[in-house]
């Protein structure tokens, strides 16, 4: 067994018990410490109550060498970190002038007249090392008492990530000699967990000990994640390596990526690998799949655009799906998602188009077509494919579903089509 | 002080620690158990690990009467929490014959074999009361212990959404008698937290002290959420809406809407009462405003479509906007804007039409238009009106905020408009 340092995330908020926000934070902290060999053994959210948060300082402090706080930074009155964390060393605020600077200059920048609180966020518990955010008016604060570091940082998002990033991270690779823990993971959509499992399970079996198996499902993916532990890196990343080789001619139709790829990150490198373009057209996921594409930075590069059909006027005026395969077949029809695809292709002029249309609920549903019918059709220079997809009753995951198969069944087109080997 | 309920929730699986998925079942519970005025004060992570797990479950049993656990439950190897569960409570597994029926039928009706891994998920706890799951094969349980109520509930969030709605909340508020807390929230866009605390400094200040007053900042948007306790329902209301009452006039021009509301169900409302239709045209957004207008259920009662048009030539080809503003002024100006908004009225032959152009980043930026510089407009019957966003340096938050900035330029226009008004 590896001594490894070990970390708690806490986050300070009422919003965060109450569930009135997204709790960004904690999963991104907790990724980037994994990857320094910082392990996470525990997350804490408490309330903004003086108590509470003391104990689960206290508590931590039992249990971990690092200990992570966000939250309750923000100019307003509800938050009370900072003088919860004088009281839990029993120290006092003191205006610290490096903070005030930043604050002042931060305003100034922006043109807009500073208020009382602001100056106020420039006061800081006396043994603190104060960190110096450049995104924002809270500052960072690194504290150490009894070999346990206490960080805390403000948080909005990205001026958390942007503290942790520049200050936190590497003051903590310094401080602390880590263990080398290493992941893979291999990325599979359209086959069930326990459909897998069966698969691998002769693989999954041999694992030798210092290898741990994970099965992540998330919207039709599963995500089987590797964890291994050693001492030493090359010899770890090898082994890795090897179990992935090993274990990939079973399960090889159902991978699209590993580690960090995404349906729309592997399909962006496809197209530019191809010099291929892409354009959509979409009925129920309404510019959802677009809008996957988009987020990838660098997709101007092989994206064109979109037409976004909700109504049968624009599939027939804008996408020229014919009035009679509309009054034939029905708008949520194979021959529908064929002619929206290679209606995007023609009008928007591109290599590949992918389409979709189907019943994302809760109404529109008929006995012949239930709620969760999807068809999606991908055009591509030789042919156009067509799958019909039978989902679910839920509105939210329909459309990322879909989403997913669709952009799955275009990356399996271009592998087809082989563009550039036949060039 | 009024006493209430407290719950802890506990939530098992390296993959959460690691950051490898994000939790959304957590945000949800907090909601829930806050509806029915249990109050959650703490939310705990552990990972696969027998002891962490057990050392958790001890801990939450000195704070609260009520604990939810979720994760765990999942027929892979990677699943411990039904043994642990054995351990803490001193007794075994047995097959439960309702979960081996409700398993065996699952899996007959979609026609698929059973594996020994699937006859394993009707193995539970044998001080357990189980809890039928209707959309999947992991069960719910149910113990109780000292006056401490432990739910385990799978991890996959439909089917913790379900059990927790049909079984878990009605057995909860038969068991407690709960407190009264209501919630009132206001929700305001384009105006940051600290210029607002300034602004109503006198009215929270004056606020009753059974009523407290948090800012919950996202994307562009404050939400002021005000949380009040009593023992009269209806008064408790009263009071907070009055509250509501006397702060609206201070902050009219920033308040989109209350409570649920959402800029994407608020500008569906308005176009609804108006009898009026939508279309985008999306650059730097990418289809994202198409696909939070869709999200909504019955969208397609006003939303007609999107062309998303990432390339000038499908601006020129589709939208009509024309060359010689493109060679002017850029595909970033007011000038495009204003002529893709208009090119989208008409083509998609809609009431309203809104449209970005901008520069969502990383790359991109030029010193006279820098990343993060955004033009948005929204075309209606009457005028267009254009706006100009100078945002951040991540690609993730302009398109998010751009979106929600060009919902609120629409919610305006509609407003402006006052179409039945005039009919």
């Amino acid at each position: 067994m590896i001594s490894s340092t070990r970390a708690e995330i806490i986050t300070i908020g009422d919003e965060i018990l109450f569930g009135q926000i997204t709790d960004t934070n904690t999963q991104w902290i907790g990724t980037q410490l994994t990857d320094i060999g910082i392990r996470p053994v525990r997350k804490t959210s408490v309330g903004d109550n003086k108590q509470d948060i003391l104990d689960a300082l206290a508590e931590a402090s039992q249990r971990v060498q690092v200990i992570i706080v966000t939250g309750g930074l923000g100019p307003t009155r509800d938050d009370i970190t900072k003088h919860t964390f004088c009281e839990y060393f029993g120290t006092e605020l003191e205006i610290n002038q490096d903070a005030l600077a930043l604050v002042t200059s931060f305003f100034e920048k922006r043109g807009r007249a500073m208020t009382e609180m602001n100056v106020q966020q420039a006061a800081l518990p006396k043994n603190c090392t104060y960190i110096p955010n450049l995104c924002g008016t809270a500052p960072g604060m690194w504290f150490e008492k009894d070999n346990v570091v206490y960080v805390s940082l403000p948080g909005v998002p990205y001026e958390m990530k942007n503290l942790m990033e520049h200050e936190i991270l590497p003051r903590l690779k310094a401080k602390f000699p880590t263990s080398i823990i290493q992941h893979k993971s291999i990325r599979t959509i359209g086959i069930g967990e326990s459909f897998l499992a069966e698969k691998i399970a002769d693989w999954e079996t041999a694992l030798p000990t210092h290898i741990k198996l994970a099965y992540l499902p998330h919207f039709g993916q599963v995500r089987l994640r590797l964890t291994g532990t050693g001492t030493d890196q090359a010899l770890l990343e090898k082994e890795l390596q090897d179990q992935v080789d090993k274990v990939m001619p079973v399960i090889e139709e159902h991978v699209f990526g590993f580690d960090l790829d995404e349906l729309e990150t592997v399909v962006g490198s496809l197209l530019m690998q191809n010099q291929a373009t892409l354009s959509t057209a979409e009925s129920c996921t309404g510019g959802y799949v677009a809008s996957r594409i988009t987020a990838v930075a660098g997709s101007s590069r092989y994206f064109e655009g979109s037409v976004v059909s909700y109504s049968n006027a624009i599939k027939m005026n804008v996408l020229g799906v014919k009035k009679e395969t509309l009054d034939a077949f029905g708008a949520v029809s194979e021959q529908t998602a064929r002619e929206m695809a290679e209606g995007a292709r023609n009008l928007l002029n591109t290599t590949f188009a992918i389409a979709t249309t189907g019943i994302a609920g809760p109404d529109g549903g008929t006995p012949e077509k239930p709620v969760g019918t999807v068809w999606i059709a991908c055009a591509g220079p030789n042919e156009t494919f067509t799958q019909l997809l039978t989902l679910r009753n839920d509105r939210k995951i329909n459309i990322e579903l879909t989403s997913s198969y669709v952009l799955n069944l275009l990356r399996k087109t271009i592998l087809k089509a082989n563009l550039v080997t036949k060039a």
